[in-house]
């Protein structure tokens, strides 16, 4: 059974922003005040319901509920746009006995339509009407988009006033895939913590999880993760050693559900582990990892299953990073495969062969005597990914 | 007839290096010493080639003959690579006629092998053999790999003391594609012209052309463009005028090159025109034209056909690129799409979709009132590339 932070109740309804007959909106309704931490994209083009977001938790770090809707992302859609998200929030508010200033909005789908507001009003009647009766795996299906799975992650832990529990769930098929923005996190959990704890604790994680993982490269007008904390376990979180034990906990629900999003990349076969060592920094490491991960040479060789290991130090070679290429030492699925400048000599494409064809493939650089270092998750680059993106909106 | 410039021999050879009987070693000989430059690849790893060929320009401005090589890229070769690579200018120079040290040496193929150096002397000699009886297609034949087609241009120019004429070939059908590394570029011209001026005409013509596209964002680590001027037509370039004319017909001369590699992009089915302007700068410009042409996502949308001018917006706006949303004009084959933070009230599926079914789509973006501008030519991604590079050693 599912582990559910104590004080949460969820709602989904079938509004048809997009597809008829299948719920397209969720709620999660705290029932009591929760610590409210956010963060989001950094595109310049933000969507509406990110303004809203980050201006709410400017003015209140507490909120009560999160709303989010798939089939139409709200973005590019101006001060028309604005003014819808703020209205839904109102709307929202009326069946779920919330304040709207304590709602936070996402929204996921195609760019540039305004919300169909008309749309809102009977889907949040329906929404009010199945709070309690919806569980969280029913919110995590209503914000799919080109998802082919939902994805929940739950962890409790104990602190040392008792458990507490957490509950990560997000949408996200192309990191970060902007007309189907995109992606979408909520962790939820029942520990008494302070704001500045939580939103630290949520920006560590986002870091080394949602920030650590691409797809295709792009980042979208939406992305958007929400961490709410509503006390409802009564184990208040304080000491350096609980806040560590939760962080730690936050973190694994985090890498789990970025796990997944790769996993479920459009169009993906394979989950490549790019870990880059040895930098002169880390921002130096996330350069390399980020070069070889996006590089659609080694995406597409990761497909063919081919130990293309020309194409990853190539990658680097462009990265910008800073490094000796006679100190760069690579490994693929363990094996060493080049170093001081050349490749082994052993028979590279018999030995890899058999890790190739695994769905996670590990490449291990180690680029000088440094201690910076950074792992990215990516997906490969597949003909599924073209028809998908090709075909996605005619 | 093809315009060739005066006092210039070509030779071809099959010399076996990836398949039997196709010709995959090119000679281009000058008659007399030819004032040479060249621009190379950024990538850290920089194949035998290249190094030779920057000492060798390092030491004298002055060089009689290119050899390439197509099949054997000898990168990530180590120090057995660079002294293989002397060794051919050995060989290549007692059938040539001319010094080692006058021979400039480019190679494109894959990664890693070093390269087969008992090829290299029975194919020397059937190039001595062919010498003056090739042409320059030949040649431009004899470096493709998976290029489609042979690139050629040529033009003519009247200055004060006469005509000169100049001939550019390339090859490249991903720019820039490691494995098959892959943009290697000669332009061969009969003026009598100073060192410095030609090497500044190069890097001019080149920032404005080859440096100017893109097909999958990946640097080779052979990249090379060659121009040698060997100064036949006895009409010399000094005035500033003369110069400047010289330097338009090179750049026409680089231009219609570096678009016939993004036209042969592989698998490619269009060109993209990304022209942004109004940046704080020309980097800045640069950047956001970057940032587009190489999104999968507006790849894709291309190859769709989908005038999907959401994933332009959202790639701009996470391109890194300094400007105002509301600033932002976006106009697709001419038609208003985007301004004022969003899309233009039109019915615009309908209006572009004629224009996209074009092999050549105009992206204009106007991102602020500066004057900064960049224009770069990108191609589309489609199932075909990933095939090709999925398949490509397997």
């Amino acid at each position: 059974m599912t582990i559910v932070p104590k004080g949460y109740r969820f709602g989904v309804a079938a509004a048809g922003f997009k597809k008829a007959d299948r719920n397209d909106l969720g709620l999660i309704l705290s029932i009591g005040p929760a610590v409210a931490a956010g963060v989001f994209t950094t595109n310049r083009f933000q969507a509406a319901p990110v303004l809203v977001c980050k201006e709410l938790l400017a003015e209140s770090p507490v909120a009560r509920a999160i709303v989010v809707n798939s089939g139409q992302a709200n973005a590019c859609t101006g001060d028309e746009g604005l003014a819808n998200c703020r209205a839904t929030l109102e709307i929202v508010s009326e069946f779920a006995r919330v304040r709207p200033e304590e709602i936070l909005p996402a929204s996921t789908g195609v760019i540039g339509a305004q919300l169909k507001m008309d749309l809102w009003a009977s889907a949040a009647l329906k929404l009010g009407g199945s709070l309690g009766r919806a569980t969280a795996m029913d919110v995590a299906k209503a914000m799919m988009t080109t998802d082919s799975f939902p994805k929940l992650s739950t962890r409790s832990v104990q602190l040392e006033g008792g458990e507490v529990r957490l509950l990560g769930m997000c949408k996200g098929a192309g990191m970060i895939c902007p007309t189907m923005a995109t992606m979408l996190g909520f962790v939820i959990c029942d520990v008494d913590v302070e704001p500045k704890a939580w939103r630290e604790m949520l920006s560590f994680c986002a870091d080394r999880s949602f920030n650590a993982l691409t797809v295709d490269g792009d980042t979208s007008t939406n992305d958007t993760v929400i961490a709410l904390a509503n006390g409802a376990s009564r184990v208040r979180a304080e000491s350096k050693a609980d806040l560590a034990l939760l962080r730690a906990c936050m973190l694994e629900v985090c890498q789990e559900l970025s796990y997944r999003i790769v996993q479920d990349a459009e169009g993906g076969t394979k989950v490549a582990h790019i870990a880059v060592t040895g930098a002169k920094s880390h921002p130096q490491a996330e350069l390399a990892a980020r070069a070889i991960g996006n590089s659609p040479l080694v995406k597409t060789a990761l497909f063919g299953c081919d130990p293309n290991w020309g194409r990853i130090v190539a990658a680097l070679g462009r990265s910008g990073a800073d490094f000796n290429p006679m100190d760069v030492v690579l490994k693929i699925g363990g094996i060493l495969v080049f170093e001081k400048g050349q490749p082994s000599p052993e028979d590279l494409d018999a030995l890899l062969a058999p890790c190739m064809r695994h769905q996670d493939v590990k490449i291990e650089l180690c680029i000088g005597p440094g201690n910076g270092e950074f792992t990215l998750l990516a997906s490969d680059l597949t003909k599924r990914y073209v028809e998908i993106n090709a075909d996605y909106r005619t």
